[in-house]
């Protein structure tokens, strides 16, 4: 279980000590205190809270100052779109959404649609272009408000955007990229500036409305690295440094010991929310890394593990409910439920979880544009 | 005389051995077999031409070869904004504007308002939109056709740009920006992936009107490394390798051995478009560096050296009639005219001049709009 981990914007591999990361970050963990002061406000706490998959933060306390005083905050996160949405992607955008109703707060929802392109030699922007478009459809199946919801695709809003971000990124040297993300001499020009791009939205909204605003960006933590400099960067120009709440990632089918988080580079371990239910029916049953003991009889005596088997994990993601959830732990544990018993648990999980998103999936293809920011702001002579 | 010397283009020094430019860069002279071809088209050869102030080309064999079959070519120059319009950058512009006429071709023009204020840690944006405006009013007022000529400034276009400045950039590496511009690892990531917007109006016609074009590029041959970088980039996107044409400085009026190009930097060597007719006439007076000799007699005697007057060079850049500028010439080196007869010509030759241009900059004023680039052509979902 001491084996290597890596995790960067681009790269996440390996079994994840997430305490270490806390660490090396320099984030801080989410305590009770912080979990009380939120609950004051929000009246509950969010299953992704209470199980700790949000796990760290950067000055959320500084957020909740200001919300407080009467100083809201927007919201920021984003997609970075390569392919097919997967379950995995859902969690941050599930806790997004839940953090805008609970305050009712803005989000900016940004697209960076060259960033793949730009790190992965054989994806064109056509590619990037049409996952945009399949990305935009989960994000506006999971419920956001459209009046308060703002979706930036990097390319289209250029004219919002660029200007911005030379800002950033005439205060970022080569020096500073090449450590915190690995480039290196042969890394393309694109690569190099793109950070810049992704720090906008943290501050756009506080040039688009001419005030300043704390910015609170949820995220799995692989994307730490660029907030790390950004966080440097943005009060020099005179806003708020973002504050950010992170999680960790949604294992993938083949195990947590095996991949940091899912992904979708590796297909068969990959849940897409396009996925019909014999497709996630075969994939979890095929896929599904089991924590259960070789034959029944064994399993029925010791129990099965549930700390490595995935079937349950991803139920700590997607089960709501602590008790059910908490049932399914004990039975597993106990022998009493057998690996086939959980899966199948999952599998009715997730297709139902599916069926519903899946609807809504198609309903959203006629809400696009209500979506996307609209450009009377931008910027002329 | 054999001073060391630097072309770049954030730096021009020294005294320039235009020769050996040619060689250290890789362009190509223009011979006459050039210069004959050219008036084939044009019927007659342009002052500049003739002087052999353009000096220089990259592939204006292909923008012809491809002109005689009828593919015409669409021209590609630029100004960066930083300061006032001074009488240098006026000189590939005049020039451009005649190739406009002569082949009746469409001219882009950039305002790379991000350049400067990436490469100039004092400059603001805020200044760079100031002198976008002040420029473009020099522009204008040297008689651009309306119709065919669309100013592109990059952080007004950069819903345009950005798109296909990241193509460019998927392709160059940080290693080629070092070896061709001289950044390093303390420089910006702003700076460093600058080289890709300047490469992108050599083809964005191509990409407005989905139709390969040629395209050709006036400028200052301080411009070169941009390009010699963009031209292996551009055919790997399926466009034609942009060609160029290139010309030399106007001296400082401390001289051209004190320095390269006239610079904005040394504001009392420099005149600007907006200087009334006594600055004129106090700057060329007070800072012309004069080749005559230190006492009239003198001077009778053995005559002035035109070679090293500037107030005769600047003749040869503004003074149109050849028999004219002949006269002067011989007048001066010959002893018959004195150092302040010189300058006097050259006094009522940049202040006719500047009557006509600075009556024509507030009539720009009007126009500037139907010159910016519409963008119904932006790109959507």
């Amino acid at each position: 279980m001491a084996k290597e981990f890596i995790v960067t914007p681009w790269e996440v591999k390996g079994n994840i000590d997430y305490d270490k990361l806390i660490h090396e970050f320099g984030v801080s963990k989410i305590d009770s205190a912080l979990l009380d002061r939120i609950k004051s406000h929000t009246g509950e706490l969010h299953y992704l809270l209470r199980r700790g998959i949000f796990f760290a933060h950067r000055d959320m306390k500084f957020i909740l100052d200001e919300y407080e005083l009467g100083n809201k905050f927007f919201l920021y996160t984003g997609r970075s779109p390569s392919g097919h949405t997967h379950l995995g992607h859902l969690i941050p955008w599930m806790f997004t959404k839940w953090l805008q109703d609970k305050f009712d707060v803005e989000l900016y929802f940004q697209f960076p649609d060259e960033e793949k392109f730009l790190f992965k030699q054989d994806l064109t922007l056509e590619d990037t272009k049409k996952y945009t478009y399949e990305n935009m459809l989960d994000i506006i199946a999971l419920g956001f408000n459209p009046k308060k919801t703002f979706f930036i695709v990097d390319t289209i809003h250029a004219d919002l955007m660029y200007r911005e971000a030379i800002k950033v990124s005439k205060k970022i040297t080569f020096s500073t990229v090449k450590a915190a993300f690995g480039l290196n001499n042969e890394s393309n020009i694109g690569s190099i500036f793109y950070t810049s791009m992704q720090a906008v939205p943290a501050f756009l909204p506080c040039v688009l409305k001419n005030k300043k605003m704390p910015c609170l960006i949820p995220h799995a933590i692989d994307q730490d690295p660029h907030f790390r400099v950004s966080r440097d960067v943005i009060p020099k120009l005179g806003y708020y440094k973002p504050a950010s709440i992170q999680c960790r990632f949604l294992p993938g089918l083949g195990g947590i010991a095996m991949d940091g988080k899912m992904s979708s580079s590796v297909e068969d371990a990959t849940i897409y929310t396009t996925d019909d239910e014999v497709t996630v029916k075969k994939k979890i049953n095929k896929y599904a890394f089991s924590g259960g003991k070789d034959t029944v009889e064994e399993h029925r005596k010791h129990g099965g593990n549930p700390d490595i088997d995935v079937a349950y994990q991803w139920l700590v993601f997607f089960e709501e409910d602590d008790e059910v959830l908490k049932q399914i732990h004990d039975d597993y544990k106990s022998g009493k439920m057998l690996s086939g018993e959980i899966k199948a648990i999952l599998i009715e999980k997730i297709n139902s979880f599916l069926k519903v998103h899946q609807k809504k999936r198609e309903v959203a293809k006629k809400h696009v544009d209500e979506f996307i920011l609209k450009k009377h702001s931008a910027h002329h002579l």
